[in-house]
């Protein structure tokens, strides 16, 4: 491989404590030329959901090959299983909790393996620190051009989130918050491809019986401190307010009910 | 070049989301020989100030050749053009609201363009994320040896932000909280050459009626938890407390005055 | 040197400011093909005690001849000195105020220098600032492979913070919280060497009066919001919920008392 390996890690440890430099020097030590890169260690602590769908967001402004590393891990020391994978260009690496199921959607080929083979883990495991001593060696030894088929065996009932797909009916589109950012954007589960699909653009997002948020291409096509809806860089129509936080002034949160009417035409 | 290219990021985007990582897999996708360095994600949303003053502070510190990519950009998907400048030893990349203004003060040459060949852009153009699809692909081809001025057209009317300089009268200078750090050190307008060019060193500011702070060389020569000034990092007479939060304590922010009283002689 | 070198961080300065980035630039102008690691940057200000457990907590993670840059100085611009030392196979360099006595522990050879040789200072240097000024210097130098007893001369007098160890009696072992982390784990001074010299495993660790814990393997073998005590990565007993914030729900800070009951036979 011309380029140094891409590994990219995704947890919830936080930034105050040693825990993801640890990995960090655990890859450098087994794979000294590999660039790691952080996505996030700021998901709330052990919400699955949400690593999932940003691995699943942002996977594909990667370069082809790039190793994921997911460590969120509330079952850290029980039986749960270590997964690694390869979906499309990418390799991936987790505990088998569905954290990496939204990245596996609509992909083919996938392959995946229950890692349990012991030589790619570090000497001492601790029952607390998996990301340090089973993740990140996997991680590094793929990076090191290691087989994924070396690290275990095929895996066929690994754990798959429910996506939370909306209810397409007559009259409306049924649907729900799946996503909120830092700015308090809440993402729906409503894509681009299905408003695209009725006939004439909607032109408004129900939220509750309450606020009718006119849908628009850009935020600033929306008065400052004014409710919208646009179609985000993720592909999902998002509910948000031009320079404000829509989310904190809906008290939205993940699973709260959106509705698009169709139009009449 | 020698060295690699070094790409350094600042925006708004906080650290919970991908959205850094999401420039970051963009850059390593175009020029994977780049390397990548966060001044900060932290920047308060929209804070288009506070950004432009960390550019500021911060230029000098890199190695000549360094790429700039700032993206504080309530405007994306507006019609706000993405500019792309050489000022000194440095290339920036970022939307032209004023971020960039402060980078650029008594630097020449000064080249600004107006970066709109969509051939240095991501395929996909999203309107809510030019972070990932406009300024990320631009600062990578720069970091390739794209010619800076091949990214688009001579532009000399873009916006600079008012500096905010001190008034020198006869019997003091008044000025102003220019920058808050995560200490609550409270950064004032006035620099330390203005300090300099006082007869002899005053010995004290005025931050309220209340507060005559003295001006000290180091935080540790007043006593702990007392006020001082001192001349900072950056170059400017700056209100802390030693082992405190000045700007909480005070009440300061951004805009707060302050008034030098010059020496008696 | 084949491989890079690695340069590692830990400071206070938080994430908001252009701080740590202003000592990665001056880094990558010294020593361009140095690694650079973030440990943290959000040690609360002035912890040096937390700091100190950091840096001796994930130090071994690191490959040998990694430099770590430890910038926790509520001193700076007074008298303290910059430390630069070999400790095993680690370079380290920090202010001379503790924070680097704690990774020492029990390591020999140990070699420090107080590194006034200001030719491997920044040529200005600001009474705020050593961490770009001094520090990151001292560390790029190091990488450029010059020789650490070049930064100044032999230190036999510096400042070690006093460890605090356990108090193992007839009864009991009556020990202390020593480091908090982002999951309100609750690490206790006592190890699990000391765990493992009791004749059978004790069973429970008394955190106040009001709680008996019980000692578990991992996390999950205690039933969801449940308090456990587990061996953790560091090696240290911890007191922890299962899917919780132990040191919120018990009011547990640094120094909170703990007390081992060793079993009766």
């Amino acid at each position: 491989m011309h380029n140094k390996p891409v590994i990219a890690l995704l947890t919830d440890f936080g930034s105050r404590d040693w825990f993801v430099s640890a990995m960090k020097g655990v890859i450098l030590t087994i794979a000294p030329h590999s660039r790691i890169i952080d996505i996030s260690h700021h998901v709330a602590p052990g919400d699955i959901h949400s690593a999932a769908f940003s691995l699943m967001a942002v996977r594909d402004s990667f370069p082809p090959n790039a190793i994921f590393v997911v460590v969120v891990d509330p079952g850290v020391g029980s039986e749960r299983r270590a997964l690694a994978a390869r979906a499309g260009d990418y390799l991936f690496i987790g505990p088998d909790n569905g954290v990496l199921s939204f990245a596996f959607r609509r992909q083919k080929p996938l392959d995946v393996y229950a890692a349990d083979n012991v030589d790619y883990y570090r000497k001492t495991v601790s029952a607390t620190f998996h990301g340090r001593d089973i993740f990140a060696p996997l991680g590094a030894h793929l990076a090191n051009n290691v087989d994924i088929s070396s690290l275990g065996s095929s895996c066929f009932d690994f754990i798959s989130l429910p996506w939370p797909a909306p209810r397409e009916e007559k009259e409306a589109i049924y649907a729900e918050i799946i996503y909120i950012d830092h700015f308090g954007n809440a993402f729906t589960s409503i894509t681009g491809e299905m408003l695209a699909r009725q006939g004439r653009t909607p032109r408004a997002l129900t939220v509750s019986e309450h606020h009718i948020i006119p849908i628009k291409r850009y935020y600033q096509q929306q008065l400052e401190g004014a409710l919208l809806a646009v179609v985000n860089s993720a592909g999902y129509l998002e509910v948000a307010i031009n320079g404000g936080n829509a989310a904190e002034t809906l008290g939205l949160s993940i699973g709260s009910p959106v509705v698009l009417l169709r139009n009449a035409d």
